[in-house]
C-alpha cells in the first residue's frame, strides 16, 4: 500500500499511526482514530482498513470531514467523523483512480490506497464515485445513568494493558451531586479518580482520565488487563462511598 | 541505520516494509519483499537485513533490477529480482562509501545504510564495486504436478495467522481439467476456493489465493497458523472430490 | 503526537527509532538512543517520553548537547547527553510553546511534541523556559574490576534474545594480562569472546562485542534471554582459563 500511494503521490507524507490494533477489531480502530484524528492538520488523507469483511459486499468509502478526508471500507470504522452535520461520502468506483489489476482486487492495495493518494495530491471527493449518503455507523458503547451513578464498560485495552472505557469527561461533569465520584471495575472499588498515573497505588487497579477524554483504568507501572477484566467488563462512577 | 542514511541523503524517504519477519527467517523476507517490491516506483532502493550468517564471510550485495536497487547481505534474499536476465550486482566494497568505523564492522550500519543513501542519491552501481555474476540464490519452495493434482506446502505465515503457500495462481491456472478446484491441507479438506475472506465458514480452515497471488490458508476472523499447521505442511489442490 | 508534531512543523521527517522498549523501562530506552543517537546528523531532535512517573512532578526538558536536541521527561531518560560539559537543558514552561488544552495537560502530546515540533523549525533553546542545572541523573550500570577480572550484568535484552549487558569494549581494551579473554554469564562458561554472530556454537549462549560497543551474550539463531538470565544477571571477563 505504502508503494502504491508513493508512486502516485511521491510528496506523500506517509505515517503510521498504530501497529498495535488487533486483527478485525474494529472497535479498537474506532477508539485509536478517534483520539488521534482532532490533533492531525487539516488536509490529512486517513486510510484505515481494519476489515473483518474483506472482499464481501460492503461499499468501499471516501468521507470530507471537519477539513479531513477518510479512506476505508463501509463498515463503521469511520463513525466518529460522522458525527453531526457538515461531512460528505462517496463510494469510490472510478476506476481510473484504482490501481490496474488482473482478476481479483485488494482493497486495501488496489483501491483504498491509490484513492488515499489522489486524495492527498488534491483531487475532490467528487471525483471518486456518488454520494453516499447512509454510511454504515457502528457506535462505540455509551454511558449511561443508573440513578445518580454513571455506569459504562470497559470497550477496549492499550499497549499498557490499561482498559479504555465507555465512561468520557463530559459524562462525569455532567453527573449530580457534590463529593469525589469513587470508581467500581466489576465488583471492586478502585476509589476515586486519580489526579495522575504516578498517584496510582503499587500494584492495584485505579481510575484515570486519559489523554484520550475517556476514563481508563490502570495499574501503575504494571497492567490492568492483566486483573482478568476485559472488554465489556462494567464500569461504575458514583458519590456514594459504598459501590 | 536510519540515522546514517538521512546523514548521507537528508531527502530519503525512509519506509518501513514491515515489523513482522521472525529472526533469522530469510524465507519470510522473501516472501515480504516478492510481495511488496512490484509496487513501489522506480528508482526504489530496497534495503533489507535479514542476516543469519551477519559477520561471517558472506558478500554485501548491491543488486539492479527492473528499475529498483537491493542492498543486503548476499544470501538469497533477494533470489526473486535475480529471476531472468536483465539484473547486475557488485560487491560492496568502496571504502570511501562505508561509514568509517574503529575496529569491527556492523554491516547493516556501517556498510549497508550508507550503500543505500548513496544509491538514493543517484550515485552508479559501478562506484561500489566489482560486478557480481554468482550471486547466492535460495528459490522459495515451488508447486509441483501430481497427476493431474497440483502439490504444495505451507512457507510461510503471516500477522493474521495465514498461511501463505508455495502453490501460486498460475499454478491452478495451468490445472487441466474441469469443475472447481478442491484444497487439502495435510489430511484436512478445505473445501473449493474461496472468492473472498469473508466468505470462509466460520472456526474452519478455508482456502483463498492471497494479495501475493499466493494460495492462503486462513479461518475467517480467526488464525489458520492456530491449527497446528505451519511451515512445511503440506497443501494439495485437486479437482476430484475425494482427497 | 505526530499530529501535534505536523500541525507545528509541516517539514518535520518522523523517524520511529523502535516500538520495542518495554513499558515503563528507562533503562532500556537510554540504551537505545545511546547506540543510536550518534549516527543521527546534527540538528536532530530527539523525543523520548518512556516516563513512569508521568503526570508526577518531574520537570519537562529540552536538553541540548553534541549538536543536537533531546526532549523529554526530567527521569534520566537522556543521562548518557550529559556526561561531560557542552550541553545546556531548560524546563518546558512557555505556555506559548505548547498546546492549548482544556482541564489536564498530558505531556507527550501537549508539551513534549509541541516543543520539539518549535525545536525542529529551528527556535533556540532559551525559548522554552528557564535553565535546568540539575537534570536528573540515572546512570546505566558500569563494568568494575575485580583483581585481574571485569564484572558486570545484564542490563537489558534486545529483539532477538541478545543480553546486553554493562561490560563495554572499553573496559576489556583496558584489562591487564595477555591471552585471550573468557566470558562467565552467572556460573556457566561462555569461552572465548567471538569474532561474529556466525561463529557463536549451535544452540548455546557465547559472548560478542555488539554494534553499540557493548558486550552482549547472544544464541546463534536463537534467544540468549530463553536461557534464564535475565537483567542483573552477573558477567564475569577473565584472562584466566577456569571462571
Amino acid at each position: 500500500m505504502k508503494g502504491v500511494i508513493l508512486g502516485i503521490c511521491p510528496a506523500a507524507r506517509l505515517i503510521d499511526l498504530t501497529h498495535d490494533v488487533p486483527p478485525y477489531d474494529v472497535a479498537a480502530a474506532q477508539l485509536a482514530l478517534e483520539a488521534a484524528v482532532p490533533y492531525f492538520p487539516r488536509g490529512t488523507v486517513h486510510l484505515a482498513v481494519v476489515d473483518p469483511g474483506v472482499g464481501s459486499a460492503r461499499r468501499p468509502l471516501l468521507v470530507e470531514a471537519h477539513g479531513q478526508r477518510f479512506v476505508g471500507p463501509d463498515n463503521g470504522i469511520f463513525t466518529f467523523a460522522l458525527d453531526g452535520g457538515g461531512w460528505s461520502a462517496v463510494v469510490l468506483e472510478s476506476p481510473a483512480l484504482q490501481l490496474a489489476t488482473v482478476g481479483r482486487t485488494f482493497h486495501g492495495r488496489d483501491v483504498f490506497a491509490p484513492a488515499a493518494a489522489h486524495a492527498a495530491r488534491g483531487l475532490g471527493v467528487s471525483a471518486f464515485g456518488s454520494a453516499v449518503t447512509d454510511p454504515v455507523r457502528t457506535p462505540l458503547p455509551r454511558a449511561r445513568r443508573d440513578g445518580a451513578d454513571v455506569v459504562g464498560e470497559v470497550v477496549a485495552t492499550d499497549h499498557f494493558g490499561n482498559l479504555v472505557t465507555s465512561i468520557r469527561a463530559e459524562d462525569l461533569d455532567a453527573m449530580d451531586g457534590t463529593g469525589p465520584p469513587v470508581v467500581g471495575l466489576g465488583t471492586a472499588n478502585l476509589g476515586p479518580l486519580r489526579p495522575a498515573y504516578a498517584e496510582g497505588p503499587p500494584g492495584r487497579p485505579a481510575a484515570i482520565i486519559g489523554s484520550s477524554g475517556r476514563l481508563e483504568v490502570f495499574v501503575r507501572e504494571g497492567s490492568a488487563a492483566a486483573t482478568g477484566a476485559a472488554r465489556g467488563t462494567s464500569v461504575r462512577v458514583s458519590r456514594r462511598s459504598a459501590l
